[in-house]
């Protein structure tokens, strides 16, 4: 199958693991003409098989899911004991204990094989690429495989993998970098990659980071790009799941940051009280930072307390608007003009 | 005077201070059609004098000079003396004492005075942007008025002050960030910057910032600006002063960062030796570190050790092109289209 023949417009829907990404978001990018994306990440198996089940429910259009590839760190015990021990005012605060700093594979295997069997039109990985014979057993099953990537280096393996597409993911986008080691060099923003990145495939480029405006649409297109992808912008949507006082805090402008506060590896949300406190001691090491914090962060978000939740967010998370998704995917388009 | 009739493509050589930028740079920018600059920030006024001269012997097209507007940070003189202090092992390894840490306005009235009576076509402003009273002053005497921002607060105080265009500095570009103050946000992307500024003015936007291929140029214009400034890929040619480690250094691909280590402000240049010890203990303040490290780098730059030099870059720098200026020039733009 060929990536026109799953959308009309130019628009991919970003999964957005954590909250935000539901069925009702994903179906209504792709009924809209775009690509909707279901986020596997964080949910048992059993969660994205009802998810996949309810948005064909929604809609009889092509989507893809998002599966998060198992990685290690060369994360340090100690360093990880050393910040949960930081980080007991938190407990105090939130009347809950952190959690335990586990290593897990995110039910990779059983994941795969649900795609495997239900076999949606795309799927994405994002942290990293599988090899290229799993890569070839998925596409004989009739599944498009993307990859995320943040580098040139990146592109390379994904691109010796034979995945149909690369999913440039710039400096500019919200939440996790995809990148497939943890580093600390300054991440490339979106035009710089999509530059490094053209001249070396023909493959399908899909952009992704900061794109929020149909002139952005249509920019990354003319630098090389097929498609568009974004996230933030879609998260004041009805149809997103996106919390309370994470809304609140997009309908304020404020700066976002890099940190490793959250989950033990690099990812942008707004500024707020908790990354501004944790973020220097913050270690390598996810996903067990993501499960030391969860409770904590869970905690805040019933409280509605914005300063102690991860708020993802792109660098144009200020402009989002709140429509519906799929009059939103339909303007955008409109407005770049799909050429 | 309107910007179309400086410049038949819409490419701007970006001014860059510190040795790169030369007359026959901005010379041979202009004559192939586009707007070269000169760099005035750290020369005399008396240097600037004669480079205004020389570019005038070698075209008689129009082109631009850019002025460094001198401001005061909070720097903190224990932490001047403490980084001072830390840098004793770089004296003996290059054998110089480092700089008296003073502050200095980089002649700003005397080189002001100079544009007033030169009359370049185009005068721009880095770090800061004049009041509204200068401004004017400078327009009535035929000279369009640019000011480098790198967020939308910085351009809502350039448009207060009535400025013709705005330089939309992205955190790609390579060298100093030209905010008006100091902090630790992540700097806004070119892509960001765009989407926000442009819903702001009419008036015509220069896209600066990671762009070195036509079709990056194309897209920077699509997505709003109206000229593209080119930094980092002129510095290979034969034109530009670029100096020999640090064109080896452009040879290699090897990661940038944003740094203080140099000069007491964000700079973005490839992460080196000097860089790397140093980071870490950098203060805030500028141009103080920029006078006292002024002597280490001078000598590594004698001695051919790109270790010691700030090697100031954008992050596409990697694929800069050994060819002359205006074939360059010539070349984005026939390939990204005049329109």
């Amino acid at each position: 199958m060929e990536i026109e023949e799953l959308l009309r417009l130019p628009i991919v829907g970003a999964p957005m693991a954590g909250g935000p990404t539901t069925p009702e978001l994903a179906a209504s990018v792709s009924a809209a003409g775009g690509l909707g994306f279901l986020a596997a990440g964080y949910k048992t198996t059993d969660a994205v098989e009802h998810e996949l089940a309810r948005t064909r429910e929604l809609t009889g259009e092509p989507f893809g899911v998002n599966l998060f590839f198992p990685f290690r760190d060369d994360a340090q015990d100690e360093a990880i004991e050393r910040y949960i021990e930081s980080l007991r005012e938190e407990e105090d605060r939130y009347g809950v204990a952190t959690g335990e700093p586990l290593w897990r594979d995110d039910e990779w295997e059983s994941k795969l094989g649900l795609i495997a069997r239900e076999r949606p039109s795309v799927v994405s990985f994002t942290f990293g690429c599988p090899e290229r014979e799993i890569v070839h057993c998925l596409q004989e099953l009739g599944i498009l495989v993307w990859t995320t990537v943040t580098s040139p280096a990146e592109a390379e393996l994904a691109l010796a993998a034979d995945v149909d597409a690369l999913v440039l993911q710039g400096a500019e986008a919200g939440g996790h970098q995809g990148a497939f080691t943890q580093h600390d060099d300054d991440p490339l923003p979106l035009l710089v990659l999509v530059q490094l990145v053209a001249p070396m495939t023909n493959r399908p480029l899909i952009a992704a980071g900061g794109i929020a405006t149909a002139a952005a649409v249509r920019a990354v297109r003319v630098a090389g790009a097929r498609l568009a992808q974004i996230g933030s912008a879609l998260m004041l949507t009805p149809e997103a799941g996106t919390s309370e006082p994470h809304r609140a805090a997009f309908r304020q402008a404020g700066p976002t940051r890099l940190t490793r506060a959250f989950s033990g590896k690099r990812a942008r949300g707004i500024v707020n009280r908790f990354m501004q406190e944790h973020d220097p001691d913050a270690p390598i090491g996810y996903p067990q930072i993501h499960y030391v914090t969860a409770p904590l962060r869970a905690a805040a978000r019933e409280r509605g307390d914005a300063g102690g939740i991860n708020l993802w967010a792109g660098q144009r998370y200020s402009l989002a608007i709140e429509a519906e998704a799929g009059e939103l995917v339909e303007r955008w388009a409109e407005e770049a003009g799909n050429d």
